[in-house]
């Protein structure tokens, strides 16, 4: 009955037929006064929505946010935006043995691996001061920094997330600084651990994630700045030393722009790499995303975080024979 | 032979003769290849500049800045920017009893009606972490904030500026919550204290004043904001709670527009009211000293910081004689 | 039956039942064929839409705009904006004694008081061509000075809220004269009495305000402009006098930039200070509405006319038990 | 001795010899103490500045502005400015009969023949309130209108450059009207004959043209909204009155843009032709003087008033013999 | 039964009863789960769209993109937005005689016509190699030139519109060189013919426009460009020759600013004149439609192209009887 | 006498003795009438203006651009620019051996070894049309290629700038392509190679390096597009075929905004890629140029291509012993 094919594989009209994860599940009134459910579905291939409608007392009991669901229905599109028209739906078997973690999006590396790398660079980092910093702040956020999406929505946001483009960065910055050996290759790492680390106190948790009080208010690249002079006292550091003034300048200009959230542009060479770097990685991923649920031949939907952009998938396969010269 | 006739008070091509502070000296190759000294003289009506010509060794030894002279020379424009054309110049001689303070510009409040005020309003304070957190703070740099200016040029540019352009907010502030009750009074007093305190780390000190390290890699805003954080730890608070992330958005978002430096924008009441308060000091300090200096029926210099407007001083007379109707 | 709840004092699925004014009733036809009633009721806590589905011929002559109703129903939300879903609706019977006058939002000062302090002002202006031009045009325009809103919507958008945001600027203006004194105090308040009375123009009239041809085609900055020129014949004054000049520049001038429709900005301090004044009434009685609107511990709904800002509603209680020191 | 080239004639190392105008004549004093005559030069081909070095005193009596003189140097460049080495240089003989008039720069078109257009396209004007106002206003400042420049500098900055500059754009709005007959005549013609009379007001004269403080405090388009206003009264007219409000947005908004000083955008479609028809008459008069100036095969200097640009001058003739196909 | 009046000649609530095109067919499913159709009807007065409910299989077989139909409903607007009510529907019978070409917008100036004008202006390009260049790719591209729109939506969005845009740009170059002689009339017109020609591969076709795969990745501007170049192989021209690059810059540079996608910013005078006269026919166009689909009375839609204004129109009658002196 | 100290290794106020080229040298008037020779000089550590006063004929004639010189004088500081102070000057004595050659900044790479990098890339680029577009346009231009500055300023101004830039972006393309393999390798390494190519018809030759008119009216993205246009014909391919299409993009929209000259914003995966990677690349240079001319703890000029930002180069060494933990 079920298939492999996974949520966003079905093309618009095609039946669809799957188990997946009910991510979010709001009771509302339709316009002819009964109550529907406005629902998302997940899995790893990413997610769609769908109305329930005419939702019976215990349907709005049994389908609630992070129960997993057999879904039969159809794909469709309402006003450009995908979705699903629900056919059939019902609470999946226990005998299924499936539970939400089997459908929700992770990074593509395990937690184990992930920690190995950062800490294999940790070891790189041969300027003192900017080592115990980071080892400080990543002692102190270590679970949240391994689990934590990037971002609520765009790129990364993902389980993991954090942590993964944390170290697509740090892995670009290796092979920059062999190809550009002025770099301070300390600074560089150190920076990249530790830019976006503030979002374990912006962001709510890796699951539903929303800002915080926090967040709203102060914003991670501020609130990282708070923790790193926080960090300064135990460990007998000046907040104002010229080697903790480079790390937290890291930190601060990492967004590049003062419109973009930054309070200083970069003002140093390593800065401005790191700031380079980290557009260069959300990019990618962003892309890499957005190509893949565009079929070949057509335009993708308006990407927001890239201005709004289309971005084009070629007929053209990606490699081929090559051609005899 | 001296007058009473301040620096600024000459017009073009008056003769000039008083006493003055000279603010600095530079020593320079002049085309024919002697050297000059590039000067600014100073007294409590602002600054201008001249040049020394055909230095001797001596002159070089005595002219240095922080000496109070004999000045007497005459007003020149040179390329719309007003100098001195210096004729004739020597060290004050010592019975004169002249010091550089004589010619400093000053906060027009005594500290001690400085430190008064602000004490005063500390007691209004009725929260009790906000008032613990400025008490703290401003122990802590108390001597800078009532001596060093507000900025190293534009408005308050003078020692103890810092703190006069607090009051001047404070005061503000006072009628503001009169006039509008629903606004939180202990946040709005509590913040304009600490919004530019940041201030006494970002510049160098009272006299000179020159921009830090920290000044140019952090800024003013987070670095306060870094010291609201570090002062929690001994005070037992939690640098995220609702009663800290509020004073501490006080301060980040003073600015108003990320552009202008702010990593958030306003989301509180009283931290637009802040912000705004804040622009209005600023703008009337800086306008009054350009009318000051505009001949009446004609328009000021640009002002850089007023997005390079020009300001009329009318002929017309500021109050007269009531209409009978 | 009713209550003394208003009706913004409803949460989302809190049952309704009160009296209220239809403020606006426009018959339209459903996806089903059948007319239905698209209706405003509006109390003096604000006002939020509903719809009166499959409406017969006796309803459409009954709920007309202006008809003081009993409303039954649930308030629900519709896509992020507020609604009521309407179960029962009647007009309100005659013994009530209801009328429209009970329920629109009006200036918390009677028009009495208003006028005392606007008299009281212009005596105050001791420079006789602006004491005549103000008296002039404030006689030509007096009613509708003292019952038009200040906007079509946005901020002071009630009857009466032209009159009283002029005299929250003058109130404003009173403290800041003294706090500065070598602002010309005359010239402040003639300018902040004049600076909106271009509305009683541009807008419609005091209830279901639009803009007329004149509003739309020349603006309400330019249009009293032309009233002060053409007050100047009569009074034997020349439009380009110097002192007629400052008036009209204040008036011009007051939206401080190009770009939010003043032909020229300010280039006199009391120019930039009315104008700063009238940002910081204006601001303030949105932020205060805003709040009001919003629960403790949450985001309000973007802000328009602030950026689309949301603004923050503390926990925090407004004030405490002072700490003790 | 004098040649028939004339001031702009001359190329970079050029020989110059003729007589011209003296426009300007300021003394200063240079680095070597001695007075100096800060010169600018004018004949009907432009205008070029000159420095008169070790001034005596009757040079600084004899050469003043206004004056015709004999000039002879060579033409140079300084950083990029053109300028005069002044070689020798003397007050022109009574003989010459050489008056002032005689080397300013004047409209391509007599008085008369302008006069003649204007009252010929006034009689164009159909609808009897335009006419009327136009009329009016014309009678009232005739010869300002015919007499002074367009500008202060930039297009059409000579004398009459108004009333040619209008003509101009009344000649393309009669081609116009002609090749889209929807279009309005009487209103483009009645806005295009008022939109910049204003700078009768705005300037202060057709010589030696600086803005007047109506001009600061006001600027133009805004002081002819006022005269149109205030010629209502007299001809029973209400300004409010739709097709008065219509004139009145023609002048208003024909800069397009609030940025530009309009303070409305066209919301005519003649309002808006007419704001694109001056458009195209300035760039093209300030484009004939910049490419007339510019050698083949070169790019102009950097033209402010279009954004910067510069502009290239073909080796191309500008015709040749036809082809043969 | 069927009027002679046009489908946007009715007022909302107006029955029509009208023979159509339909433009545009789409199946979908509505919220209840049966099919509908989603129906763009179009005559030369323009179009507007509709939805035919419970679209039974024989219903979506016959009601295709392209037929003609005989269309009775009522005019409505949803949320802004005008639609036709459907109230039935059916094929146009046979004996009707109506093709899909009698309701389709066209130029005002038949093929035959068209093609003369701009044959005789290409005899007035008296330059030899901007005369081969344009008739060789006109040559090339002629079919498309005279039936292509000029955009797929805005300004000429009709079948011949390209060129009928094109020959009104010229009727407008052709005056203008009149009256400023000082332009290469050659090198406008040359530059006038090519500017939009790249739209022949931007765009799909006369009917149901949509941009290519060229059109998107590298849009009209470079796409003629690139033709422009690859035409000088076979005429033995060097595309980087003065001449030819004079052409080209007017081609690349007639979008005016980097921002709307031209790759330079005029800097010829031509290439100015181009730019300008292209918007103001491209505004004339747009404001005629939209005036004449506005009530005497009132502002019509945003206009978007316009920057969203909205615009008037008049009360005022066109022409009057002319007054009386 | 002279040393092995380069032309930017002096501080201000350094006596200078060492044989350098004379890059430019500009005869000029003085203000005392005397003719004086604007120079700058060049070593491979970059270049610094000065002025040699009172020129005698055979100085002007000896004294030309291309002559090595052995100059002696001191640094100093001109109104912020940087220049030297000539105390003594004379041509190289033949006996030096040195010629212009070894004083002008070249690439890092020998011209060999940049061909060999380039040629292995080309036999990665699997695509056959790519890959026949790339040999044919590289051996067309392959000398300029190897020889011209990447730019006229800025960043790679050097011969063999071109190259070197280009080889840096491929190292750049073969890690990102290993960490993100969904990206297409042939197209990166494509446009890579083609995107700065048309620098080599927009730049004048590889020394006194100036824009040609193709480049100031065409630019090098567009120069490029149409030369692989052209190049299809031979070829046989279809300029609009997809795959050719591709390649266009890649070149055309490599500057990212349209604002910095792409007549069309990436809309392909490797074209954003491409564009980064062409940022990150340029911006590395200009810093280690910029960092490299700054004292440590200071901070640098304003870098214009940076928009205007100071860089900041620590007194922290770059690298140090291992911490141990």
């Amino acid at each position: 009955m079920t298939t492999k094919k996974q949520l966003l594989d079905y093309a618009v009209d095609d039946a669809v037929d799957l188990y997946v994860l009910l991510k979010s599940a709001d009771v509302r009134t339709a316009k002819n006064g009964k109550p529907y459910i406005a629902m998302v579905f997940e899995d790893r291939s990413g997610e769609i929505s769908g109305k329930y409608w005419d939702a019976s007392p215990s349907d709005i009991e049994n389908f609630v946010a992070g129960q997993v669901v057999h879904l039969q229905g159809r794909r469709e599109k309402y006003q450009t935006h995908p979705q699903i028209k629900i056919l059939h739906l019902q609470v999946a078997p226990a005998e299924t043995g499936l539970t939400a973690g089997d459908f929700i999006e992770r990074a593509p590396m395990t937690r184990e691996a992930m920690e190995d790398y950062v800490n294999q660079t940790i070891f790189e980092i041969e300027q003192p001061t900017w080592q115990r910093l980071v080892r400080k702040l990543l002692t102190q956020y270590r679970d949240q920094f391994f689990t934590y999406p990037a971002a609520k929505s765009n790129h990364h946001a993902f389980q993991g997330g954090l942590a993964f483009h944390t170290i697509s960065i740090l892995k670009l910055a290796h092979h920059v600084v062999t190809q550009y050996p002025d770099l301070n290759s300390s600074l560089l790492y150190a920076g990249a651990i530790l830019h976006d680390l503030g979002k374990t106190i912006e962001l709510s948790g890796p699951k539903a994630t929303t800002y915080t009080l926090a967040g709203n208010l102060v914003g991670h690249i501020v609130l990282l700045d708070g923790e790193l002079v926080r960090a300064c006292d135990p460990l007998k550091l000046d907040p104002q030393a010229e080697d903790v003034l480079l790390l937290r300048h890291m930190v601060l200009s990492h967004h590049g722009l003062l419109e973009y959230g930054s309070p200083v542009r970069p003002a140093l060479r390593e800065a401005e790499v790191l700031h380079q770097l980290d557009e260069l990685d959300a990019s990618i991923m962003m892309l890499d995303t957005v190509v893949d649920h565009t079929a070949p031949g057509e335009f993708s939907e308006r990407v927001f975080a890239l201005d709004g952009r289309r971005f084009y998938r070629p007929n053209q396969p990606q490699s081929q024979p090559k051609p005899e010269n």
